[in-house]
């Protein structure tokens, strides 16, 4: 596998694949990379002749008094893993490589990243449209894959890339669960062992959720409160927002109807916790 | 030469040179064009292959009460410079086409952007580099052709291909002056004879500007003050800014040091003109 510290060295790979008639696939990741990136590497190698996968803790995208500096970096260990699902080169640019200078650039999506985590982490999607548009723009990929764990952020992405006519395609891949339906999620290890016992709660609230509209309840009030009871079982679970929106605007949408994204963020212990499921409505 | 209605279109055209083994220049204009606009469609066939002139009104570059439905869009003629001076497609697309539903990404570019003619007309970079970045993404090019009439735009556009890592080169062009020295401008037009008559006073000035630097003045202020007299001439003349900026930072530069941008704003009648000069102070 090719590994590139510098943007010349990944563009000079990705340049000989293209030059060798392959398809380009990408990966973008914050490393500590777990199941969940697996699949989408899997996923971009199932689809696209050379895949690439970025290694890179953004630091435009945390907030003061975020886990930035904490973020787990275990280079070998995540090369490895890159490898041994389909990779065929990661690129792992330092901060300096990224951003050489003060960045004065910025991309910005309006309305979506206002709800959900938009509300408590200002400045976190700008950091990721930001970044994520150097990273197409360096790798210059036919293809992109993200996870459905971050539904908000896959849904940002996918409208700045239709609304700046970037010359690539976004894939969103199914969230990789836990054998007891916890979300993968490189911020797991920070849970304490009784933590981790615990976490599951948030998953059986979101089935929870399932159930209901499958019973054909369509009061979103009232099942966000069916969910909270779940939720409350766990007391050491603060949560911050559960909320059912519209899968496309991400607004409001009570009585709901068509396609919906049920969201769950909420902190166990210092560990912030998201999930999410998305259900179709409108065949029910 | 071709002509391109379409982003399909244009990326179909773009697609075979490229398959020709061509490179690609791009000459992102308004339309409306004159002998500046030729300047760069020349430097453009000069330098590469295959050469994109876009003739696109932006609409999200115009603020309230500017010009946006009175700026002329002279098609047929426009197409016929772009051929006659070495250009091989016209990428000309509807707004609609350009903006098919509610625009919700942004690219911005800070500070470089709050002085000179981002003090008078808000969101218009906003706008300006929303549009390139769109029209980059759709036209795939390796170089990309500015005027330094647009000394301001320039600078913003150079700033955001870095700062983004987009896989374009930026090439910037003199002015191209009429030969009393009036900066050529699509917005000339709109100028009656006797405003036309005096629009040189604005080069007269920035030639003053140049003579004091050669004569060794560092003092921008009283340089100011020099060129202000010069326009004070003309009456007519409503003078929004005259500045003297480093040309890299955009910030004060005063005394006058390294390379410097001298800009000029102003109304005669209700037609705005701009004009500059950029000057290297190192050597002298």
């Amino acid at each position: 596998m090719q590994i590139a510290r510098t943007i010349s060295e990944i563009r000079k790979y990705v340049a000989q694949a293209r030059a060798a008639g392959k398809t380009v696939g990408f990966v973008p990741t914050m490393g500590a990379l777990h199941a969940g990136h697996a699949s989408l590497i899997e996923a971009a190698a199932k689809r696209c002749d050379y895949v690439v996968a970025s290694l890179f803790v953004n630091p435009t995208q945390f907030g003061p008094g975020e886990d930035f500096e904490k973020y787990p970096r275990p280079f070998e260990k995540d090369a490895h893993l890159c490898e041994s699902h389909g990779g065929h080169a990661v690129f792992a640019p330092s901060a300096d490589e990224m951003y050489p200078r003060k960045n004065l650039t910025w991309v910005t999506v309006d309305k979506l990243t206002e709800p959900l985590c938009g509300q408590s982490r200002p400045g976190h999607f700008r950091g990721v449209t930001t970044v994520c548009t150097k990273l197409f723009n360096i790798v210059g990929a036919d293809v992109a894959f993200f996870g459905q764990k971050d539904a908000q952020q896959a849904i940002v992405i996918r409208r700045m890339v239709a609304d700046l006519n970037m010359p690539l395609e976004i894939v969103v891949c199914p969230t990789v669960r836990e054998p007891d339906g916890l979300a993968m999620s490189s911020r797991n290890q920070y849970l304490s062992p009784q933590e981790r016992k615990e976490a599951p709660v948030i998953y059986r609230s979101l089935q929870r959720c399932a159930e209901l509209l499958d019973a054909g309840e369509r009061d979103a009030a009232k099942i966000v409160e069916e969910m909270q009871k779940v939720l409350g079982q766990t007391p050491a679970l603060r949560t911050e927002y559960v909320s059912i929106l519209d899968a496309e605007s991400l607004e409001r949408c009570d009585p709901i109807r068509g396609r919906i994204l049920v969201a769950f963020a909420g902190r166990l212990g210092s560990t912030r916790l998201i999930d999410n499921i998305m259900v179709d409505t409108t065949a029910k």
